[in-house]
């Protein structure tokens, strides 16, 4: 047997983020149903390199098919400045639950990219209104381009505002999309009171004050304690959704209000998958919620599994990638 | 940059014995200093298929090197039946602590073999008799392949005994050595009569009884809550050396007389790594050991990380294995 190996390349020429955005709905909704098994992220913390690792093992059974993964990733924000690599980086061990047998090796890096535009995009799926035709985004990075390619697959997006700092991003954003999008650069507050926005950026004060009456924002920006996006006032009235509980109360864009006591239990209305089994309902729906929704996205490695199993199902189909005898086995 | 694929037989040629011996040793001496992270292991369960993932993250700074891996690694005993694949394989990312770049893709089923023979020899080296010449081995497996290797590094061994109820396992064994040592089959009490014994088995019942006056065992077979394969009056007599407090006292050789009370505290004579920086005597040492001392091995993964370093440079240094493009960076 043969490890397909899955370099940067191939996945993210392979993978159909529609499909991913379906696997990460079915991850959210094993996870509500109990059918996962996902550790807590194991840290290794090299302070002397300014720098992490973080394992993420998991194991999701959606019922038509079932995957196991381990992500290894870091983050190490010197690595730009000092080396040209990315801050992040990523690998994926994907195994066969039935045998444990290492079926890719995966670039963690795109994986990632395309599970954390796919949780926005069931997300939006679930809060955004039907007719939402308008993204902003808080954050012209590479995380930018997935957001729109997945949050598209599930509205008819037509116009997009992008903002961010660096002119330079945006203008390279601007010049990505113009061909398929209205899309022009704006300020925050512009971006914010579209039908749906998602911020992206790594700031510890609330850059998003104000947003429209019914948008809905997927806060994607927060991952660790101290960080936060949206001002408190505005998730203080709007209906939250948490990917995981755990995550976002310690690391989410709530960890901050929820820290000083601004936010608690009653605030938050559902984690995610629950909506996705109809455990509660989604924006439309009888008793669900309206004007400002916020989805807090952490990220669960539920979501790299999904997203490595479709990079993986759609490289063996078309026998895209590099197949080589790692464990030397003759079967 | 690129990230270099080492399969099992890459590994398995480039990767000299005596270099994972020194490394694991140095492994030992990090931890015993507090010069390692290492988290838990993170199981998954998965009952469905009888088996289970485990993933082993580690990070450890030898001060001439440092290295940084995580290992998923998994069990499943019906795999050789059902598929005909090993019930272990392993998968190893190995990265650069500094950047985090993925260095390496290293099969880990090989250098789990290489680690744990090689801490196998360096308790050996610390706790043997100077002039031990013959080693038993129970077992006649894999392991026991890397187990004499490993142990030949240490110890001028001459004679070797090996018992296994595999007749043809034996058989093997002995042909694949008999150019090198007077090797033979023997009984398990013959074997563990012997200056070292390594036992290898996954017995829940002891099955060494009786060791030479002088012995050192190096109990490698136990990890998992219930095995047990030296008898209880042995291990009490024979003086302690465990490789890690959490995982020997719940999952190694001492964890079923461990937990009936037959033995406490008082009878660990020291971790591994506290007699490598020499916090304790071995043998032939003032006030060190004498007698019986039994090694109890439950696997670290710190071992893991430092025998990838070695698979990983010596790979690079004769520019073996398969080097690719998986992050997709520029640099």
């Amino acid at each position: 047997m043969q490890t397909r190996l899955l370099p940067a390349a191939v996945v993210t020429e392979r993978t159909a983020i529609t499909d991913v955005v379906d696997a990460v709905e079915d991850a959210f909704a094993a996870y509500a149903r109990g059918d996962v098994q996902m550790p807590a992220k194991s840290y290794i913390d090299l302070p002397q390199y300014n720098g992490d690792f973080r394992s993420m093992p998991a194991y999701l059974d959606a019922g038509d098919w079932d995957a196991a993964a381990v992500k290894w990733v870091n983050v190490h924000p010197d690595n730009e400045a000092q080396f040209g690599l990315p801050t992040v980086m990523g690998t994926i061990v994907y195994s066969d639950p039935e045998t444990a047998f290492p079926l890719a090796l995966i670039d963690g890096t795109t994986v990632t990219r395309l599970r954390t535009g796919s949780a926005a995009a069931v997300a939006t799926r679930h809060l955004a209104r039907e007719d939402a035709s308008s993204l902003g985004l808080v954050g012209a990075g590479t995380q930018a381009y997935t957001q729109l390619e997945a949050i598209a697959t599930v509205r008819d997006i037509e116009e997009v505002v992008v903002s961010d700092v660096d002119s330079e991003a945006v203008a390279e954003f601007v010049g990505a999309f113009e061909d398929r999008f209205a899309v022009r650069e704006g300020s925050i507050d512009e971006a914010a009171a579209c039908d749906v926005v998602s911020t992206l950026t790594p700031v510890q004060q609330p850059i998003v004050t104000e947003v429209g009456p019914d948008t809905h924002v997927n806060a994607m920006g927060a991952d660790a304690a101290g960080k936060h996006e949206i001002a408190d006032d505005v998730l203080g009235e709007a209906t939250l959704v948490i990917d995981d509980y755990e995550q976002c109360t310690h690391s989410g864009e709530i960890n901050v209000p929820w820290s000083e006591g601004l936010l608690d239990e009653e605030d938050i209305y559902a984690e995610l998958g629950e909506i996705v089994v109809d455990a509660k309902p989604g924006r439309g729906e009888a008793g669900g919620p309206e004007g400002v929704t916020v989805f807090d996205s952490t990220g669960l490695a539920i979501q790299d599994v999904a997203a490595a199993h479709v990079a993986y199902e759609h490289a063996e189909e078309a026998d895209a990638g590099t197949p080589f005898n790692l464990v030397g086995t003759d079967v």
